[in-house]
């Protein structure tokens, strides 16, 4: 049977949401104050979770090391300290809301890792809203 | 793919763990301290779970703010600062374990979210004792 | 120079807070929910700060063991799945607030532990409301 | 004795680090990726602690309810989703460090609460990093 | 439908990582610091799930005293200030990676369990590194 | 008046409790199942508060980028994925307790920072028992 690992990391940055294609009164209704122009900010929380079988040698799904270097690489030295809006290029124009970072994080990190493993981000906004991806 | 989004919430209630048709002998022997005639507490911590599409105009598979809303409309408002075995019509004749709990509050969350979307309650009675309904 | 050793322990509890000497609508007035006739509960997370010498042939200020059997035998097994207001004689005709529970453990605690050591107890009612007796 | 209550609120926000009397190369210098143009962004975790003598007929030193209230009123709806540095006056001309953030909170708290309460506001930038304003 | 339980306990213990196949210089470079030959440690958590139908008499899927006592003893007791690699027989040849601890942990409480329930083990070794078995 | 900036650092140790100058028989009447000769370890969470003034250029105490590199020169590049008793000098005749252990990382760091600075070492051995030097 197969064994999940989980590696948790974390990066700090700004964001708001905006819909470029509506005005700020629509922004400012749907998003509330996550809309503010001047940005608000998280610490986000970040899970990779893999799964895979035990490689016999080493009692490894994966070397936890080189999964840390390799989130630290793709993703958090992209995002941290950073405005995901202005400085990230995956959020020019799709809209950094914590479904569609989960997904951007994903799509970093799915090219790196074999194709027999199976992958999936969890991504803390605040203590009290996250996300999933893929959903299971 | 689909994205799950969590939104935790809580509440502080009494309860006693008690079976009705059986005598306070066996209900000791059962629920041991948990059975005490005249209650005893925790806090809650619930966590809601939906799984959906990403809506694209707006980057969100559910609006976190109405989810929070729904949660204190229909649960926190009704069971916070409560006592779930006499304040509570649903435990009236059901046991409020934590099994239990979950289960009424998924059914009073399921008529109010969308057919589509899939939900799942966990609550946690303490840091060390919490359920999940439905399993996965 | 003198260490500080902290035991965190825990105890899950009912109550409600109420002034006898008030009408019901005063004790609604000034306590609101808290003043649930059928009472509601908490998890209590309660810290025990001892501050001494350390002791040269152990390395111990106190041993902890001890302190979580001392106060195990004192406070949390007569508190613990309690209602406190009908269970705890301490509080049979005092408010069982957070600020006041502190003080009835300090004083349980106090003629159990020799005077050269400093005692001070801090008690979380929630992780957002906790008190701290004596307040230095 | 007098006993220490404590509160704990949040407020999400953006901000920069940034010295205006220096060129970019030494805000870089000295405050390295804290000093992004484009800010980043925190969940920060304010705990507000008050010292004071408990009331006999309520068993409170304050009223949590009205300090959570005070605080909202005060600092966390001025501060939350905000952009410290060019929504939030006081940092016009501050830098918005943990620490001086600290300082604009107590100032702000200050003048509310009887003088006779002694007043600590402990502010987590990040779970790692954190200050205390006055130091004890 | 079923619900899930879960039960936190937790054990503190030394381990190394090492493969007796390879010379140290081979155990190093794979294994890194956790190799260190003295042997380092970890308080490690231990979360349980069970998933079962809800007893109607008792409201239960499980009691959670009886899988605390049952964890206890088919497991903290025996790794709970423990070496993993010279006191735990498990592990004379078996690398103690989480992985394989968990392994372990759900072969030690699987025959303890009716067939009916769902067992999972979730193991965290450090806040930041954790694993699941079986995986789902 | 004066800022705490606190700085939460971590390491992976293991460790036993033993005085040289008892029979084992002893060791185990005081140090109980810490006393295990083969070892047991701990995830330690270190804490440094340093308290001085606010800089008025940096609106800084102490940049904490410094400190967390100070504290893992010192402290956690020595301490971490070791054996206490048998790798670290400090405690080749020093019982690692917790107490002992924080007034060894309180007296590595003390000259590394200016006089004029107070310094606080704050230590969990788990998250239940944990120590302070100086004690305030």
């Amino acid at each position: 049977m197969k064994v999940a690992v989980f590696r948790k990391e974390h990066f700090n940055a700004a964001h708001r949401l905006y819909n470029p294609e509506w005005n700020d009164e629509k922004n400012k209704a749907v998003f509330g104050k996550c809309s503010n122009p001047n940005f608000h900010g998280h610490n986000y929380d970040l899970i990779v979770r893999l799964i895979g079988e035990v490689d016999k040698t080493t009692g490894y799904v994966y070397d936890m090391k080189k999964l840390s270097d390799l989130i630290k690489e793709k993703v958090t030295s992209q995002f941290d300290h950073k405005n995901l809006n202005l400085d990230v290029a995956h959020f020019k124009e799709l809209n950094p809301t914590a479904e569609n970072i989960a997904i951007v994080i994903y799509n970093l990190l799915r090219p790196e890792i074999e194709e027999s493993i199976d992958l999936k981000v969890k991504l803390y906004e605040t203590e009290r809203n996250y996300v999933e991806y893929p959903a299971s």
